[in-house]
């Protein structure tokens, strides 16, 4: 698994006294725009080709409360691969108060000009780079 | 099904040139709470009695893009509710594309100093409303 | 004036209890989007044309806190315009409480292309509204 | 000047392909956060004695645009400090693009119980921090 740590921000407190549930959905594109940018593919490459990858699915557990100054370190792995579409999971750990914040889950397709397009054809690069990271050991089988 | 319309902002875009997806988990809660004032115990009303319903799942798919200015009307209404857990569904439409944005469902647990509780004992003015929507065919069969 | 009417969000609140200071700026946004739509040029108009009008300087003064729930009604008004530069400014009260929430002031240039360009030439429809808004006596001198 | 640096990211980009304007607020308070923990007396400190710091003021002048991925680096400093209020300068740097991004001034009161009081009295540790911060060659004539 990758790791994306990052501080819990005043601004991101409510009410309650917590990091309002809002923000971890910022939190995990975080960290998959780091992770993808480690893998040696990032967005800024995706946008110069054209592509875009828009989120088609979230769903996200919340476990435990983040508050403000907190350090989360979000655990990041691409569970599902199949060149239309791609599966993003994260774990959300409070280092601070070593407890799980949450777990959560991405879906992505990929677009040109406005069609979903597979990646195979689209952007080998990343096409390569994703196949290769699930056909890991090292990875897919963490 | 409860309605609650709001425009999207231009602040709500990213340079995708449309609405940022953590922003639909923003107008889902504007619309629960919208709706819990509506049903005759909003969130002020809890807070007040010492409560807190804090989020403890979202899911959510995002089905067309929702851009700058365009209106979002979101229907709310609770698939779901036993006292200590409650699940909202969500519909959000795209009024000025007539396009599905997206649907969603939230699940909150109710706290009071920092404990799971029932709502039969802890605020059973919510829990008799729920209780009657859920009862009611006009709501509960749509 | 033009007056803007939102409610505070919860999603808005930090943990002083307190609507966060930042989503005044966006409010500012909000009310300057609909003010420029009554106007009749409104920024969907401005884009289409392929010009932006960023935001290069903006001042607020906090005066009395804004509650999650609270009805803030945002008074906006042209300050100055000369082609080149516009200088909005807003009024933002607390309907709920009775109370200033804060004064502020944005300043706009016109760019096209990456270059700051005038009205007068890149779009004279709302140079025109500009100029007719700042003769006019009941809004100039209000 | 005490420096922070952090990353532009993609769902603070709006649909001019920049980061929205109301993000560099956000961007202060987190180097002002930084700031003040690196002082020695940060705002979970300020917070466990009961004391709020409200922003009573903000201005900031917007220089040259940030883009998603660009990295930010803020530097803060006290421009002045007298027991019941405080002001913070900010320069805003684009490293990657080698421009100044922006330059603001948050001012600052400091609340308990919902009055304003003295830091001399309220927080003795911070007004000798800031104190000291100030009579500094290093830091004051800079």
């Amino acid at each position: 698994m990758f790791h994306y740590t990052r501080k819990a921000q005043y601004h991101e407190t409510d009410q309650m006294g917590v990091i309002h549930h809002a923000n971890y959905i910022k939190w995990m594109e975080e960290a998959r725009v780091a992770f993808l940018d480690a893998l040696g593919c990032g967005y800024v490459d995706i946008e110069r080709e054209g592509l875009g990858s828009p989120v088609v699915g979230i769903s996200i557990d919340y476990r435990h409360p983040t508050m403000f100054s907190d350090e989360a370190e979000i655990g990041v792995r691409i569970n599902r691969y199949s060149t239309r579409m791609m599966e993003i999971g994260y774990v959300i750990r409070n280092v601070t108060r070593g407890t799980l914040a949450a777990e959560g889950v991405s879906k992505h397709c990929f677009l040109k000009d406005g069609a979903v397009v597979s990646l195979k054809t689209a952007l080998p690069k990343l096409d390569a780079l994703l196949s290769a990271y699930l056909d890991s050991d090292e990875n897919g089988n963490e």
